[in-house]
């Protein structure tokens, strides 16, 4: 059963000047939930003052936060935990208040997660937009995400990749994406563009941290069909193996299967079913 | 006094899973009421409705929100009508629900808009984005606008002027501009940024009428500081020439003057003061 907190009381209402609904003028975080506790919390947080710093947003205090999250996440075994933070309500116009009072709401889900599997993916048509002030933030701006998500309805396609205008993978819908190139691991940039994910993140460091090496660089569509391996990331479902996209197939490569392995001692065990 | 209604209802609570908070899904329009009526509503729903449809969102009965509007309007001399539609609630994640129920909300207030004045303006420095898959609506992700007006607090500057990545001019943080070069009336494509503004459109028509080139064009900083006559438009406010931007100064031009005349005729009497 999904439960709902605003501004720390159970509740799911909120005002409708409220600006992350007026303006798309806040942020968000998806957790996954673990054995009652939420996976990753201190990077979400991390990632979510680090928004507030950008975007001139107070954040609620960390330690107060991180105990109710905590607390909401405790009996759930598995599960989602979502965190909103907006500028509030404030008078009409998009100037921020000068002490705005930020809305924060979380809600939890119990859910299963989807085990390691191999994921069908498409080409979006929607363009991926290029916004330099707030590339890389999880915002509440995604109508674009929105858009390209509703290209298919074919249940057997799982994700599906955006463009900009010129032609540069900026990610998946709602994850980011990873292609190996002989033996170094790249991802598109999220300066312009996409999402600097928290499975993004952690996937960086593991891989550096045994010693492949990693860069973030500007990805045509050709490049990522030329890769050896493929795969996409989400704090939800950890590392997927691309297996086909149009005419183009994978198997799951080394360099994916012992990245799935060492999550997997991180507790990402969404992964490691297969490896 | 502020009023507020939900699907037709007096309210103002919304519950925290509508994807217009969640994912800015949704679009909005902010109307002058004058004289107990919400000026150019049909220009308005024409674009909530066309707006919806690029979005694949369900819009309301147009009928019946057109009397809703109407009758909330009555009995306000002179004020605002706010007007919002999202893709309601539905399950997580950013793909549709295949039977969106819409929430449709508006507001309005009475206030007295601002007359006929000069105003001054400044470049912003937040980079103005390119989302060709939704310029020109006005979305509720609005979080660029937001970054670009709180850079100033400075209450003699009306209104800040955006760019996008290539230093070409978008418009204002919540206004379009136009120019007037030679005797033609220039303002910026809102195919790749930008909203395709009401007033902006009763502007080009009036424009057209009375025999003015207008042209829509990729257009640089200096072009408009070379520009005759300099001024911006909006719903509210109508249109309100440019006086000065950083070292540059203009006097109210006659395209300007004869444009705000024949507003006036159409009851944007903002403009009509001291023409």
């Amino acid at each position: 059963m999904e439960r709902f907190w605003i501004n720390g009381v159970p509740g799911r209402l909120i005002d409708i000047t409220d600006r992350g609904l007026a303006y798309g003028d806040g942020l968000f975080e998806t957790i996954a939930i673990r054995h009652s506790a939420p996976r990753f919390l201190d990077l979400h947080l991390d990632r979510l003052h680090a928004g507030a710093v950008r975007l001139g947003l107070p954040a609620p205090e960390r330690g107060w936060l991180h105990a109710q999250l905590a607390a909401a996440a405790a009996g759930i075994d598995e599960g989602i935990l979502k965190l909103t933070l907006t500028r509030g309500s404030g008078p009409r116009g998009y100037a921020p208040p000068a002490h705005p009072s930020p809305t924060v709401a979380w809600s939890t889900e119990p859910r299963k997660m989807q085990r390691w599997t191999q994921i069908r993916v498409r080409w979006c048509e929607t363009i991926a937009g290029r916004n330099p002030a707030t590339a890389g933030l999880k915002t509440l701006c995604r109508l674009e995400q929105v858009l390209a998500r509703a290209e298919w309805q074919d249940e057997s396609i799982a994700e599906g990749l955006m463009c900009d205008e010129q032609g540069l993978l900026t990610g998946g819908t709602a994850s980011n994406v990873f292609v190996v190139v002989g033996n170094c691991l790249q991802t598109p940039e999220v300066t312009r563009s996409g999402i600097s994910g928290i499975m993004r993140r952690v996937v960086m460091e593991q891989a550096r941290e045994c010693g492949i090496e990693v860069s973030e660089v500007p990805m045509t569509r050709l490049q990522l069909l030329e890769a050896r391996e493929v795969f996409v990331s989400n704090a939800l479902t950890g590392i997927r193996p691309v297996c086909q996209l149009g005419e183009r197939d994978w198997s799951p490569g080394p360099v994916t299967r012992s990245l799935a392995m060492r999550l997997a001692k991180l507790g990402v065990d969404e992964c490691a079913g297969n490896c």
